[in-house]
């Protein structure tokens, strides 16, 4: 690690975002036992690194997120998943706080990942690409980390996926995380997730377009598989409540069956939406490498199958979230990372949100949740001696 | 209805069914107006009808069953789905009780569905068969037992779609049915049922051999996208507890990662097996018409939004079944039936089985569930008047 680089030119921040090449003179040795390098990460900044580079957080997005956290996706044109939260005042106060957020390793958005071309051979790696593991996407976060001079983060936070890659700082990398917030997570990925992967790869797979992973060098795209996939996956983004408030078994613009197989229910007009915009937005591979990885994720078994030996002698503070309808990473999973904690004697706040909105919790208005992160941030941030927000050194807009 | 005819001849009962075509000269009207005739029903009987014809058990099968009741499957060679359910001096004592079961209309295990051939093309139906119902399914039983010459059924019994099967029998022909159990049903379809439905149904129309529903006259199969669409659905038959319980995240054959895309995980091995062999048994467009009228189902919409509209003046035995851990029918739907029920002041218990086996715990060894039927059925025909099993006209095995 070095800190002899500048802070990142953030006042010239490219909307777009920023990329850096790292591991051409050092390979990052992954998890399969191959090293990979040079390998690009794309990423993005908001706010300002202070002068002793204390005020770093790292925001780790989830499965198809990326790192247009507040940022206009440069695909969809739609706002950044996390663009409510981020700004002058705001939970990450961008007078306060220095955000980075990185597209993953194995992504599809500017980071090296199974769509890019292989150096060695002038091809799309395709499936020839390392599978990879949450570990090796912190590696590479890591990485980021020593080329932007940051020693600790001040705090991690991250939902879903992104959680997962939280707990694994905080595992394999505990100097480096102050605080830590890992929302609707799970230390493990249960056989019903791992399932319903599989059901979305199977989908892709079977698409006759996917040519065996190398699309790409057909100029073919496994669109159908892809959408499949997202659908089968957003279900469980979303909580039974959810689906019947807001759909119900309310008809698509008819008042009557149409005794066909068209989308005559809202909720099958609704979920095709998802299915079709998604692929215009995301690599059919990246989705196979970033599902594998999740699957792979058991910070547990890593450790004698005690998960408690993860965090021996933690110092970070760490703060739990769960959402109550959340029946993908249900809130028993955010439980056993708390009993892990306590087991250690770390310093672990857990909070379950009482939401009917399921896992996507975390990406929606849920002001008890932001009223969460906010409130643990300022605590972790006066234990950490941070200025407040709107002292001298920075003015509120 | 008719009961002129003899019993049918049980004692000559073929183990690969029987079948009877209906509708030739009364053709039968479906819910999308069209009229289909003749149509051939494929069933089973089990047991001897007695001379007042008052014995009779109607077993509705769910989406992917069949009338292999307790026979073995003609294609898989497995028992037969309730195989362990029947029998002398079973819950559905053979001894006693005159069992029938019948494949549903849209089916393809012998009766009239898209698989067959449209005798005015001379080509399989395909995509030109018309969209059924759950209510003409129950329609094509009705004209099968006017066949059989049996006015009014003892019971009718069926789980998940075959429970409702059930409830449209009581809705819509009260009269013919003494005593009902509907196990792990709905009177609708929810969204969230809806929204896996429609997952599966893309599945088969994105694969290309799926030819727009014309595979069999070009002699192919959508089989990747069918085992999809199993694979999906079978998810949902399983709890989450099942699912940790029975394979967690234990390895196939192997002790660490392969690092690759094939079955590292059992429940991933498990999932593909259900897909692979499901599609030899089963028919891609049947798969489509038959979930189709599941999602078309909800009593209530049908009776001006109030569910006990459907059931005013019944004088049918309910006896309502739901388990605990089943999350695609659960007992909350189970609960609004018998709410339902009450407010019509109709006969009706209610059995919530404690189980962690979820939705098919209804297919597997669940004692309390057996003796909840076995108990039903005891009461309900000692009100029927049916003679108990062991008296002198039948000798027990």
């Amino acid at each position: 690690m070095t800190s002899s680089e500048p802070p990142p030119p953030c006042q010239a921040r490219n909307p777009l975002g920023l990329t850096v090449e790292l591991g051409r003179d050092r390979p990052i040795r992954l998890d399969c036992g191959i090293e990979l390098g040079p390998v690009t990460v794309a990423y993005q900044t908001y706010g300002r690194l202070n002068a002793d580079r204390s005020n770093a957080i790292l925001i780790c997005h989830a499965l198809t997120g990326d790192h247009y956290l507040a940022d206009p996706h440069p695909i969809t044109g739609k706002p950044g998943w996390w663009s409510e939260l981020v700004g002058p005042g705001r939970v990450f106060d961008t007078d306060r706080y220095f955000l980075i957020c990185s597209n993953v390793l194995g992504g599809c958005m500017g980071t090296t990942g199974p769509k890019d071309v292989n150096p060695d051979t002038g091809k799309p790696w395709g499936l020839s690409f390392p599978v990879i593991t949450i570990g090796d996407m912190v590696l590479v976060q890591a990485r980021l980390l020593d080329h932007l001079g940051i020693d600790q983060l001040f705090a991690v936070v991250g939902g879903s996926m992104g959680g997962m890659q939280v707990l694994e700082w905080c595992a394999n990398h505990p100097e480096r995380v102050f605080a830590a917030i890992p929302i609707a997570a799970a230390a493990r990925h249960s056989a019903q997730n791992i399932a319903f992967h599989e059901v979305g790869r199977q989908a892709i797979i079977a698409d006759p377009d996917w040519c065996d992973g190398n699309y790409l060098e057909f100029d073919k795209r496994p669109h159908r598989g892809l959408a499949v996939a997202r659908m089968a996956a957003h279900i469980t983004y979303l909580s039974e409540a959810t689906l019947h408030k807001k759909f119900g078994r309310n008809l698509q613009e008819r008042d009557v069956f149409s005794y066909g197989f068209g989308p005559d229910f809202q909720v099958e007009s609704y979920l095709r939406h998802q299915g079709s915009t998604f692929v215009d937005r995301f690599d059919a591979n990246s989705y196979l490498y970033i599902t594998r990885a999740m699957d792979y994720f058991d910070l547990a078994a890593e450790n004698g199958g005690v998960l408690a030996n993860a965090f021996i002698g933690t110092k970070t503070r760490f703060c739990i979230v769960s959402f109550s309808s959340d029946w993908l990473f249900p809130t028993v999973e955010s439980r056993a990372v708390v009993q892990a904690l306590n087991a250690v004697a770390a310093n672990v706040s857990f909070v379950e949100i009482r939401s009917d909105k399921g896992h996507d919790a975390f990406l929606l208005d849920e002001p008890e949740f932001h009223a969460t992160l906010t409130g643990f941030l300022e605590g972790a941030a006066a234990h950490r001696g941070l200025p407040r927000s709107g002292q001298p050194h920075h003015e509120r807009s």
